[in-house]
């Protein structure tokens, strides 16, 4: 089933289905009023929601209506834990070759895994609003997960279990400032403001073939300005899956309902499939070129990510959005 | 006023408002039933919580009730962003002179701030359950703000009116793990499993001057199995006040009703007010005779955790915890 969050003025805003071919939406009022109600007791309510799905593909659905991706906040407007693993390595290590650097030793044995902010998802056509490209406003195309609650010391097939829902990720990241806060030991904060999401969230049997090992096996296709930047394969390259990830992050504490896991941009081994963002194409014109050619983001400029299915038809919708200067004036505290 | 969020067997519980002696509560059902309600709509909602703090106050409210600390969930049991700075510096000081290592040239500058878990936050009363002592069990007690939103790019000075209330934090951390993951450059995960947060968060008025400067100018009482472990002075060395912390966050993004943002380990430079970890202490050791004698928390072990105001009165509760070995086989997913 697919699942999104309309925009009635609310922080959670109102829970919708969405029909599989996205023409179509129905409120899930009489069901559950947002997502995380919806998942905070996901066994009772899924049934109900799948019956509803069921009954609008199928044309019925009477108080269907014309289902709009620009009036959608994310799918979970906001999240009590959001974490994001780095999973397609090939990106870290063209990044060690290019700086001359030695790659980790545990690259490939040990997760690495932040944690990010989960209290402003931004809503699939929402502006990107920063206030200095100076900072290296850089795009990262990728998935993530959403979970029921998964216990402590979970296992990688229990932690399997708990994930509920998929949707397509814009992890919004101003690499100058992560430069500076790498150092740090901290993690990324100022580097990491916002994270975009796809209209619809979708339940993993959505995916058909597509979602075997833990991973998605589809191409994510990602364009700067009209222009495609990327189209690497999901699944191909990704060295730790959803349920490894999860499993590293229960190793000490339990996850509850709703949190997002992501696992990094999209790279595949093959660099003519493309990139998931600016700093992976920069990286690879220093190993070929020398230097890096590709700007980052300047405002004015557009993204459009999208996951087409083996029948050529969006699967999440698009996430298409606008680089905007922030303007401080309109946005002080209430 | 002092707001309390009780176990109703729902994930969220059910807010409650707490007398200043914190010996009566009453329902807050008829105004919000959860502390994030209250906090999504706080200029509406906090003046008719404080119509009622002043009935309960004056012995007058009719539906009043013994107030329970073990019958608490954490004022807010889930958040969508936690934050955690590192604003006591004499703690980072005294690490770096035991290991040898030079102190960050910025450390006193630039402040330093992490993103942690915040889907489970602990009850004040709630066991401490790992699964392992080698991964080095510590506790670390502190404070932490509850914010409204606060804009992007906010001044301290504009930070500091979004701070709603205040509340004690006990933020568990696996030592033996954070020394693991600290090389990372990804933060700490696995090394931060829980936090347990006092049985009642406060409106900043209640500490009368001891909240001056955006500081809390109090002793934070912390005892292990019965005996004093440290009493240092919240306010004294406190280098980043809780409204830095709060914009040094909103450089580049806005922060939404119902963050936590929690300040470190309270740290003294005098080491004879005792510390409120038990690495501060064991670093001392190192500095003082070479080696450290005190050993991490052992399964069985209890902590307390409190702030006295001036008329020696507790003001937020007691954070009153045992750590207990983690038991796998109760707490599989659903």
């Amino acid at each position: 089933m697919k699942l999104a969050t309309l925009n009635d003025g609310t922080r959670d805003g109102q829970l919708a289905v969405v029909s599989r071919d996205l023409k179509t939406a129905h409120l899930a009022d009489g069901i559950a009023p947002t997502l995380q109600k919806a998942l905070d007791d996901w066994t009772f309510i899924a049934p109900q929601l799948d019956l509803l799905y069921q009954t609008i593909n199928s044309g019925r659905g009477h108080r269907a209506f014309d289902f709009d991706p620009a009036n959608c906040l994310a799918p979970l407007p906001r999240s009590s834990a959001r974490v994001a693993g780095v999973s397609y390595l090939q990106q870290i290590e063209r990044a060690c070759k290019a700086a001359g650097r030695e790659v980790p030793a545990d690259l490939r044995e040990t997760p690495r895994l932040y944690q990010g902010a989960s209290d402003n998802f931004l809503g699939a056509c929402a502006d990107i609003e920063l206030a200095h490209v100076e900072w290296g406003i850089d795009y990262e195309a990728g998935l993530a997960v959403i979970t029921d609650d998964v216990a402590m010391a979970a296992t990688p097939d229990q932690a399997q279990m708990g994930i509920k829902l998929l949707m397509l990720f814009n992890d919004i990241t101003l690499r100058n400032v992560a430069a500076e806060e790498a150092g740090t030991g901290f993690g990324f904060l100022q580097a990491k403001p916002a994270v975009a999401c796809s209209p619809v969230a979708i339940t993993p049997d959505e995916l058909g073939d597509a979602w075997r090992g833990g991973r998605v096996h589809l191409p994510l296709r990602s364009s700067v300005n009209g222009k495609l930047a990327g189209q690497p394969n999901a699944g191909a390259d990704m060295t730790f899956n959803y349920p490894q990830l999860l499993a590293h992050l229960c190793r000490t504490r339990p996850v509850r309902a709703g949190a997002v896991i992501s696992a990094g941009g999209v790279a595949n081994k093959e660099v003519k499939k493309g990139f998931s963002s600016i700093v992976d194409r920069r990286t690879q014109e220093i190993i070929a070129d020398g230097a890096a050619s590709t700007p980052y983001l300047q405002f004015g400029d557009s993204l459009r990510i999208e996951m087409l299915g083996d029948d050529g038809k969006s699967v999440f919708g698009a996430i298409e959005q606008n680089v905007r200067q922030f303007d401080g004036r309109r946005a002080r505290p209430a």
